[in-house]
Parts: structure tokens; C-alpha cells; sequence
């Protein structure tokens, strides 16, 4: 049965009225704006009110490098916050909200899988409440008003081929990557090059995802550099006068959304950044919100522990004001023994070589998240192909680390697939918590960007292209080198090359660039060759997609 | 007072519950999907249940040519309802969504003004209920898919040179008009010339606000021609296999908005096309919707009666199956004092020479309204600078020519001020209304062209560029002959030179390019220098805008 049969089927029978979901966590019904009647904005009034209450436990959700052996990170942290509430628990879920990009291309759904997923499905992957559009608005319509700078005499001296700021559509588009603008003579614009991102990819993802509030928003919003002008002095939103505007498109879109899971537990789905290209966590204001409503917290970071879980450490969680208190790292028998060397087509046989190969990434990023001194817990999400003697192999491997696995069985069984790993985490959740941040961020940019490559990455050496130097040569001449670091990086590997699997060392990491992202409050470190703009594959999954005349949606995943 | 404060003002202590709007129209509340408290989509039920429902009057509101003095169509449409409502007739209003667009730029709401506004007006301005970023989604990620198609083997031999489609954002972004795409090498797509349209100029806003239900939507989506093969043969979206896919995005889209006037009249408000640059009417389902919940539904076209009342009436009606009872044609004294070269500063100045000039224009609409056999009206929104004398000359005016012409003052007012309109519209209800196209869509291009040319715009000649004339060849031999035609004009002029104002005649129209737009089913026309990307001026209006830290929007109008 697929994803979307199951959601399809469960939506109809069991999908609660949001206001009664609401209800559970102490929201009345004017706390919510409905959007349709499984799906609700949390409103200002109930923002404000919840702005000093006391949060809950926090428990961090990340992964093993991804492979196209699939991981089921969403469907675990679903599938934990159910079984949490199985267990008497005030449990919220804290999540991303999907990209169509991808949607549109092979990643599948981001609401988790089988029994463990949150609902309505196909709105939540598809238009959900417009936060992902709103977005997408605000960043075309910033660029719009740079080029009409440029066009009505440039006051502000701008240099064309300085420009930072790029156009975002949430679309996978390798074609809108490099591009000449602004032809067709003096009436269409200032020609120049230019170039689109994926909407996740952009500042102004980030910016929301980690603004306190509307007024923080447009703090960082106004901070936003988008470019030089002829004399390299940074140009920035608010001296293009239009932070307020650029702000209002996202008056509506800075509300965490609120849904359920299958079996009722409250969802906040809020932001929703790539973890290779930029932050990878939900919003700030999700979290907190899920940290105020629930007495704990179970939200997830992109990608692997070292993309995504290093981020949400060293990014999020200052701005936050809240460490985990326990991070649970997700792995499987099936992608570990992809990470042996074993090929895709024989995952299913029987292996414990391999997954004694595989396992080499789950002990680096088991020992890299132990570096935070938080505790660890490891979730084997188990596939019917698991035998019992890997899944033991694998237990046993993390017990002499020092460190509990338990397999679930959540995608299959909901909360109930759970349970063990919930009482897991809820155990863990007694030990201290002594959160110690990875670097100083008040370390030079080059031994920030070495410390993540040695102590994450097992990496050697980092190189830096000419431009790399130079754009870090502006950024400390402006006095940003005292940043915190969002590495961009392919997500398939610890080292910036996708096909180094297991856990490489002694390797370089080649930067390309680094760009100074002051609204949200980071340097972007470009590495190999990870791309802001994603294509589309030979047979994209929109060729199998349908709406029937009633609207029944299907080959949506 | 500033229409947003007056809206503002109003909402918080006046705007009822959606449901309540619903409930006066015979809509229960599961006919309903909210959108926060006061916007709510028609679900599919609903539309299923009016399917067969008999039809109410049909009153049109068109006007005269714009001018910057203003002429108030949504104003006086808003009014109008409501004065209706007032005369206790049951009166739903369809209006069009507002484009982000000219709101960042410089036209203002498109939500009327003063006491005669649609609410609440902050959201229906900016993104509503996402039917725009549906759309633009929809749109370019069909543009990702094509040029995907090309990147991956091009299978159907499309020639990069000859594609059609565009892709778009909801912005004015004169930049993109003209570009070059796919550079940066073998893995960043195939080079070739590219261009965006704004979204409501696009061919899938016309698909979608002509479409009768999903399933037309569907096969409208299907047909659409995306571009030409190497052998000049056409390609459609069903060859591309994207037919699901597109329309799926769409899925909520289609449905109409429920929103209410300051008075609480039930409004529709649903697709948005120009009308200088698509055929300029908000959708069939919305107008037809409000006319089976109303015994009288009063609905919009843009611009002039030349561009949106002459589509509303060649192409929408086929479609709607149903033709106007009365059509109500808006003028100002100030506009048409604008016609008659009166300067704009000067427009406070009572000047009667000016004024019998500028009627020139308000005869020529008149009579080519007059041409349709429908009973016309003339609403007179009346400016607190125009004096007795002119708008007693106005009267009469109109009265020699057989029409009745009434004031009104809804602006201030509210439908009070709109009650004299109300009564004429009654009266002119009464007539018998004996609709006569003004085309045969079975005569050649060129035919049908010309018609429109001579019969609504006064002009003498059609000149083709070559383009226009190798376009056509083309559209004759795919048989694509025999659709209406949409003229992409500008607005301020009956003529393709918008410095022609009044009533200008003998005058030559240039055809730059003929575009077949089969999922519309029209024929797109460009004339003069009509541009599907607009502009924004030296200084946007979003130079202006602002949102509070409670989200307390200003600077929008």
C-alpha cells in the first residue's frame, strides 16, 4: 500500500477538526486561523501569549548520511512524538514543510511514511497554507525592486555584476541556474548575469525560519546584504527602503502551521530549508511553540547529522535559547549496508559484512553528536528485509559505544512500532543534558570552517578557491567574520564528494565560495559541487501524477 | 481617509463570520473550506450541488477608458451590489483577484474603495487564498518540465527557438522580460532565449477562469501549445505527460472565494486575468456560482469596455452560457475631462468644453455596447469636485442617446450612495436584453480582427508584421482559425497608441504577433506595444509599506 492510499484512507475515517487538536495542547479556537478544517495558523495573540511560558524537553531527531536506500528520518520522529503520546505523554511534533521542487521531481513526501505520517497529506506536499509561495513572492519581488533600482538610475551605485541577491522559485530548474537578464534594449532593464535558486535555498527561508517574531523579522530582513556597490560597500535591504514591504509579504507566512499525525498527536510544520544549502531546521517559532504546548518536543533536522544536526546544534539552537535533550539519531540495516559498498538491488539479502562496513557512518556520527555532550539514542528504523542477526549486529555495535539502539517498526505500526523507542528516549531524557557548542563563534572564519571539517566531517585539509578568498576578504574588511557557519554540502557523503560513503578520512574540502548571509545571521560556505538549484531527473515523478474529476489526487508519491 | 484605514476600521468591529455570508446564500458550512475567519473556498460538493441549478440576471460593469484621473469600476461594482442588497434584492458580486504585481508597482486595490470594498481587503491584496501562486507554480514548473524535456534527449524534437510557453511571477519585473536561460554548461540545462509574463497574462490563468469544472480544466490543460517541433509541427502538454501533474496543482485553485463587502453582500472573487493583455474577467465558475446563489449577479470586467467588456462578451459568454441582462458603464467626469485634454491638475476646475470633448469617449462605448442589444446604464461615480453643471450635462447627455445616466456616491457612501444605480439597473432589467455577438468565430482571422477594429475601436486598418503574418500561417494551418480572438491593447486609448485619447477614428492597428492559446481557445493578438511583463515605476509603491510588530499593515493604498 502507498503512502497516499494510506493517508487517503486514514484522512477520511480518522481526521480530527483541527480545533479539536488544537484543544488538546491548551489552544481555543480563536488561537487558530483555519485553513480549510484540517489545517490551522497559529495566531499573533496566541504567539504572545505563549512568548514566556516555560518549554518542555527538547528531543532532536537526525540521521546517518541519506542514501537512495531511504532512512525514514520524518517517519521515525513522527512515529516517536505517537508512541510518546501512547505513553501518557504531552508530546508535539516540530517539522519542515516539503518543497514541490522535489515533490515534483523523486525525493517523495516529507510527512513521513505509512502509519507514521501527518496529515492531510497531499496539501501539506502540495500548496499547504502558502508559507512556501509567500516566500517565494517576498524573494522575486526584492529582486524586482533591485533591478528597477538599477533601471531608474541607481542612486545607490549598485554593481550589476555584484549583485547577491538571487531570484527562488520552488521548483527544481537546472535551466534558471546561469542566466543573462534585462535583454531586449533600454525599456527591459539593465542587462546583467543572474540566476535562480530553490526557494529553501534563499536567505529569506532562513530568515524566517530563524526570526524570534514579526519584529525580529524585520530586523534581519533590513540586515540583508544584496549586494556591492562599484566601490565593494555593501548594499542592503533597508537601504533600498523596502524592508517593510518585503516584510508584510510574510506578515501571514512567520504563523507556525498546525496538524496531526494518524493517531492525533498535534504537528507544527513551519519552514523548510534544505539542510545541503542552507540551515535545514524548522522555524524557530515552530519549535519554541511545540517546546510551550507540549511537555516535550520532538522535532527533526535535514539530511544527516552532519548537515542538517550540526547545524540545528551550532545555528539554531543559540537563537533558539533551548539545547536538546536528547538527540536520536536514525539509521537502517538496509542504508548502512549501502554504505559498506553493498549495491542497491541486493539490500535485501543478508549481510552482515557490509553492515559491519556501513556501520563505520553511524559510530562517526554517534561519536560527533556525543561531542555535544548531549545523549544519544540510535532508532533502527527496521524494514521486513531486516534479519534479526543484523538488527542485533547493530545493537550490539551501539552498545559498546556506549549508547542504546532500538529498533521501531513505526511505518508499519504507528506509535505502537514505537513504543520501545520512546521508552528509550524517555529514559535518556533523565540523564544531564550538558550542551557544549562545537567551535567559538568568535574564532576566524578559516578555523571555524576547519574545526567543523576535522571534528564532523573526519576531513584533513579544507582549499580555498580565489574567490573564496576574496569574498572572505570583504567579509572580514566588513566585520562578519564573527558568524556562525552553514556549510553547503552534498548530503551523500561526510566529505564534499557524494560518492565517498562510509566514513572517510584524511580528505580535502574544496570551498568555492562563501557568502555573507546577514539576515540570517550566518556566512554560507559553498563546497564541491552542491548546487542551489536542483534538476529534474530523466523521468521526473510529475509524469505519473493525477487529479481525478472529483480531485482525488494520485502518484503523488 | 485612506481606503485601507476605512477597511481596517471596519473589519475589526463589521466583518461577520464567512459561514454567516454563506448562510444568507443558501451555503452550509460544509459547503465551505474556511480560510481564516472571513475568506472560504466553494468546495467541490457545492459546485456539484449548483450544477444544475437555474440561472439569475446577469448585470455587467464595464467603463470607459482609463485614465490616471481614475474611474472607480470596482467601487461602483461593490456599491452597486450592495445598494441592490439595500432594495432587497438578493445580489452576489463576482469580482477578479488582485495581482501582486501593480500593488508593489503603482495601480492600487483592486478591492474598491472607500465605503464600497470587499474584506478583508489586506489579505485579498496580497496572497488571498494562494489561487495566484497556485497558478505561477503551475506555470513555471511546466517551464521546468519543458526545458527538462530538452536537457534529457528531447524526445519530441522540440525546437528550443520556437517554444511558446513562458514562465511567470506575480510581479512587475521588466528584467525578466527578455533573457538568455540555460547557461553554465552541459549540467545547467539547454541555452536559449527565454521570457516571463506576469501571471495573470498567462495562458493557464485564461485555462483556468474559462474552465467549467476539474475535469474541463483538465482537458483545457491538455491541449494548451507549449511550442513547435524542428519541423514546425505543434506540441502539446498531453505530449509532454504532464497533463496530472499541472492540473493537480490547480486542484484548489479552481475553486471560488468566498468574501464579503463591507455591507456583508456575499462577493466572489476568483481569477484574474488583464485585460489589456489576457481577456481580462474573473472565472466562469465564480460568475456562474453567483448566479445560481442570486437573483441578480453583478460581475466585472477590466479596463474599458474595448478590452475587458468586449471579452467579457465575445469570449466569456460562450463559455458562461448565459449573457448580460443590463451591462452598467462606470465614467467620472474627471476621466472624461482627462479625454477632452484637460491636464490632471487641472481636473478639480469645473470646465464643461473639456467635458463635452472627453464625452466623445463615453459615446463610442456606449454605442458599442449598444451594438450587443443588451439594455446599457451609465453610472456616474461621482467626485466631490465635480460640479452640478457637469454632471447635469453628463445626464443628459447620455439621455440623448437613449441611455440613462444616474450619479452616485458610493465611494462615500457605501450602497446608500448607490441606490438611484440600483433602481436604473432594475429598470433596465425589466427590458428585454436580445444579445447579438459581434463576430462570427467561424469567420478568418483577419476577419474577425478587423470587425473588432472598425466595430469597437473605430479604427480603419489592420497592419501584420511579418511575424504576425508567418504566425498565422501557421495557426491556419493547424486549423486553429476558427477560436475568438483576444486583443492585447493598451487600455487608454480606444486605438493600439495609448496618447490617443477620446474617440479617436480612421487610425491604423499594428499586429506584431498572433500566439494560439488552444487551452483558453483563443487567438492572443499583440498590438502596439502591449507588454505581458510590466514594469515598476521610479517609485513603487512598496517604497511606502510597512507592517507593524503586530502585523498591522500600512502603506498598501
Amino acid at each position: 500500500m502507498l503512502d497516499i492510499e494510506i493517508a487517503q484512507e486514514n484522512e477520511k475515517t480518522q481526521m480530527r477538526p483541527i480545533t479539536e487538536i488544537g484543544a488538546q495542547i491548551g489552544l481555543s479556537a480563536d488561537d487558530l486561523e483555519n485553513y480549510g478544517k484540517s489545517k490551522a495558523k497559529l495566531s499573533f495573540d496566541a504567539l504572545n501569549r505563549l512568548r514566556d511560558q516555560p518549554f518542555g524537553k527538547l528531543v532532536l531527531v537526525t540521521s546517518i548520511n541519506p542514501t537512495p536506500a531511504g532512512e525514514g528520518k520524518s517517519t521515525v520522529t513522527v512515529g516517536l512524538g505517537d508512541a510518546l503520546n501512547q505513553r501518557h505523554q504531552k508530546a508535539v511534533i516540530a517539522l519542515r514543510e516539503p518543497s514541490l521542487g522535489p515533490v515534483m521531481g523523486m525525493k517523495g513526501g516529507a510527512t513521513g511514511g505509512g502509519f507514521a505520517q501527518v496529515v492531510p497529506m497531499e496539501d501539506i506536499n502540495l500548496h499547504f497554507t502558502g508559507d512556501m509561495h509567500a516566500l517565494t513572492s517576498a524573494v522575486d519581488t526584492l529582486a524586482a525592486l533591485i533591478d528597477n533600482h538599477l533601471q531608474q538610475g541607481n542612486e545607490l551605485n549598485i554593481d550589476p555584476r555584484r549583485i547577491l541577491w538571487h531570484r527562488a522559485l520552488d521548483i527544481n530548474d537546472r535551466a534558471l541556474r546561469n542566466m543573462v537578464i534585462g535583454m531586449g534594449g533600454p525599456l527591459s532593464g539593465v542587462p546583467r548575469e543572474a540566476s535562480f535558486d530553490i526557494t529553501v535555498a534563499s536567505e529569506l527561508m532562513a530568515v524566517l525560519c530563524l526570526a524570534e517574531d514579526l519584529a525580529d523579522l524585520k530586523q534581519r530582513i533590513s540586515r540583508i546584504v544584496i549586494g556591492y556597490t562599484y566601490a565593494k560597500e555593501p548594499v542592503t535591504v533597508e537601504q533600498l527602503q523596502v524592508t517593510g514591504a518585503i516584510t508584510m509579504l510574510l506578515r501571514d507566512a512567520i504563523k507556525p502551521n498546525l496538524v496531526q499525525t494518524l493517531e492525533h498527536t498535534p504537528a507544527l510544520i513551519h519552514g523548510g530549508p534544505f539542510a545541503n544549502i542552507a540551515h535545514g531546521c524548522n522555524s524557530v517559532l515552530a519549535t519554541r511553540s511545540a517546546l510551550q504546548l507540549g511537555d516535550i518536543a520532538v522535532t527533526e533536522a535535514g539530511f544527516g547529522a552532519d548537515l542538517g544536526g550540526e547545524k540545528f546544534l551550532d545555528i539554531k539552537t543559540p537563537v533558539l535559547k533551548k539545547t536538546p535533550d536528547t538527540i536520536v539519531l536514525v539509521a537502517t540495516v538496509r542504508a548502512l549496508k549501502y554504505n559498506g559498498g553493498m549495491a542497491l538491488k541486493d539490500l535485501t539479502t543478508e549481510s552482515l559484512d557490509h553492515l559491519q562496513q556501513g556501520f563505520a557512518n553511524l559510530k562517526r556520527h554517534i561519536e560527533n553528536m556525543q561531542q555535544y555532550h548531549v545523549p544519544v539514542v540510535v532508532a533502527i528504523n527496521r524494514f521486513t528485509s531486516d534479519t534479526d542477526a543484523e538488527v542485533a549486529y547493530l545493537v550490539d555495535a551501539c552498545q559498546q559505544l556506549g549508547v542504546t539502539a532500538v529498533p521501531t517498526t513505526v511505518w508499519g505500526d504507528g506509535g505502537r512500532g514505537g513504543l520501545d523507542l520512546a521508552d528509550a528516549v524517555l529514559e535518556a531524557l533523565k540523564q544531564p543534558s550538558n550542551f557544549t557548542p562545537l567551535y567559538d563563534v568568535n574564532q576566524d572564519v578559516k578555523t571555524k570552517i576547519q574545526t567543523i571539517v576535522t571534528k564532523i566531517y573526519g576531513g584533513a585539509d579544507v582549499q580555498y578557491d580565489a574567490k573564496a578568498l576574496q569574498s572572505l576578504k570583504l567579509i572580514e574588511q566588513n566585520g562578519w567574520d564573527k558568524l556562525p557557519i552553514c556549510m553547503a554540502k552534498t548530503q551523500y557523503s561526510l566529505s564534499d564528494d557524494p560518492k565517498q560513503l562510509g566514513a572517510p578520512t584524511g580528505f580535502t574540502v574544496h570551498v568555492r565560495d562563501i557568502t555573507p548571509k546577514l539576515g540570517a545571521g550566518f556566512l554560507v560556505v559553498m563546497t564541491g559541487n552542491v548546487l542551489t538549484m536542483p534538476g529534474l531527473p530523466k523521468h521526473p515523478a510529475a509524469l505519473d501524477m493525477d487529479v481525478t474529476a472529483d480531485g482525488v489526487i494520485s502518484g503523488l508519491f
